[in-house]
């Protein structure tokens, strides 16, 4: 099969890999019809985080190829979205409903594991980790949406989560990437009565708006945090969400919470520096990190069948499998938000 | 009147001080009863925070002397509890709960604030702050209890439940001063079924096992981690509560702590670095800070008049005003949990 393999950084190539194979009973192999680049790929594209040499992308949606004897719950032929991280469903983590922390599982398109943006993958635990997609016939617009329930619209309902939203929420996202853009559907999704999206590109501006943002703040550091502080009456907001992952933007958060608050971070952490005085002595929280994705699969698919959530919209540049690598360079110049890889057919 | 007035580390005099008097109508004049030395006092003491020189203490309780004209709900004569810090009671933040950031609070003992440590002090918004201590004739058992309510055993409430301790919940206590032995009580209290208390001392270990704790671990640094996570089968603990402030405890806090879960953290923070990969990448939250003491009180009153806490044993030491400066030595030196203040008669 044809797979992007990663060599170093802005070194990516499309080379041909062994067709995936079954290793373990509970194994599923699926063939890829859409993946994506996400914004915490570009981290080792840029060479500013570590990763493996070997098969990349750890978001896409296919149909299942072939599986082991002990998957049950999906078959051959289902349409399936595939969370970034598997899990085997049955260890304490899992349990707990904390996916990514399977004590047995691990991420796609990393250490040797098979990546989304590649023609094939093998999905360990499949039968835990894939979710099925009823129906048939998907719309191209359905699709892309159900490509983004595999991160980042699950991982900005977690920033959400995480930071509290809950009706009638004042909430403000920091980040403008796919993740905060998938946080403003989020937040409104969650009743949130007033959200402002720190923004200062006059697109993400326009999604945000059409996303359920209330307010956009173009300021940057104290200047934004001024600028919302004033939007909420000195204030803050009831739920900060941290969408980006820098020093920066953890202290814009942090800022911007109300006392008593909790803000949630979602951001793959730069330089982050926790400000452990607003903690103690402004009572503001801290939640986040890697999503449970598989926990808030099954939700957030029904919204995007029942066209209430159009997360696909992040969707601004698309290339096929061979062109991969112009989609992570449109996203690293910021001339894209978020780029899809169309693979396969269904 | 008497009260023990700051001057630098290690310097603390019992001066004469201006007896106070009502400046708004909203104050009350109280004449404290007992009062004590707090952990976080320590910090002034040996000279590791700034603080202004002035009047110092900011637990106490004692008897209402006078009234302004627009202080409700509690009248001369009454036994009241202080919470550490005061506030109005109907800005944003006290509505919303958050007592201890009222936009015109402030604490005692502090920025020349009347302190606990002295035989009167000026309470700005009393209605709304003090409360009242029903009944008559308490023994010394409950006085005591009662001062604790003015800061450490709402702090160590509050660490558990910022932590989320719920029933059946696994706990590690980090930390064996008065805040740590008091969040054992809180987690016995809100129903966990197995307290770790992390204690090298023998005295803090048997008053943590009188309080509720099923577990001693005595190890420090990576080998107490390494016992907390044995004792937990290799999961760490459901709600993980840091009542030190130190940057060893916090590491501590992350180390022990189940994925998902969230630190309880009420230590004053010195030298303090949370780690921000444990937060994302191990889903690891965190929460705490300054009491919202006024919040917590009534529920926490009605225990200790009912005897089901007892959190006044705490002190182990006891001093009049005169000589309140051996309450801090002894802390200082570890020769007391917690040192109680004998300033007047009921």
């Amino acid at each position: 099969m044809r797979a992007a393999v990663f060599h170093g950084p802005r070194s990516i190539a499309v080379e041909e890999r062994p067709d995936p194979v079954l290793k373990a009973p509970t194994d599923a192999v699926v063939r890829v019809v859409l993946g994506s680049v996400c914004g915490s790929d570009l981290w080792y594209y840029r060479g500013q985080s570590p990763h493996t040499e070997g098969p990349i992308g750890h978001e896409f949606i296919g149909v299942v190829e072939e599986i082991g004897t002990e998957v049950a719950g999906i078959g051959v032929g289902d349409l399936v979205v595939a969370p970034f991280t598997y899990n085997d469903g049955i260890c304490v983590h899992c349990r707990a409903g904390w996916t990514a922390q399977c004590v047995h599982g691990g991420s796609f398109g990393n250490r040797g594991i098979d990546g989304g943006q590649g023609e094939a993958v093998r999905v360990p635990f499949a039968g835990s980790t894939l979710v099925r997609v009823p129906g048939s016939g998907h719309t191209d617009q359905v699709m892309r949406s159900l490509t983004t329930l595999s991160d980042v619209m699950c991982t900005g309902h977690h920033a959400a989560v995480s930071g509290g939203v809950r009706p009638g929420s004042t909430v403000a996202v920091v980040g403008d990437g796919a993740v905060g853009l998938c946080a403003v559907i989020a937040a409104r999704r969650l009743g949130a009565a007033r959200i402002i999206a720190l923004s200062r590109n006059p697109a993400r501006q326009a999604l945000a708006r059409a996303f359920g943002a209330t307010d956009i703040v173009a300021e940057r550091g104290e200047a934004a945090d001024e600028a919302v502080l004033e939007l909420t009456e000195g204030v803050g907001v009831d739920s900060a969400l941290e969408c980006v992952g820098t020093g920066q933007s953890m202290a814009t958060a942090f800022a911007i919470a109300r006392p008593g608050s909790v803000v949630g971070a979602v951001g793959a952490p730069h330089g982050v520096e926790v400000p452990i005085e607003s903690v103690i002595f402004r009572n503001i929280g801290l939640r986040g990190g890697v999503a449970p994705v598989r926990r808030y699969l099954p939700e957030l698919l029904e919204d995007v069948l029942e066209g209430r959530i159009d997360p696909g919209r992040v969707f601004d540049f698309e290339v096929d499998l061979e062109h991969v690598l112009e989609g992570y360079a449109a996203m690293d110049e910021r001339r894209a938000i978020k780029s899809l890889v169309k693979v396969g057919a269904v």
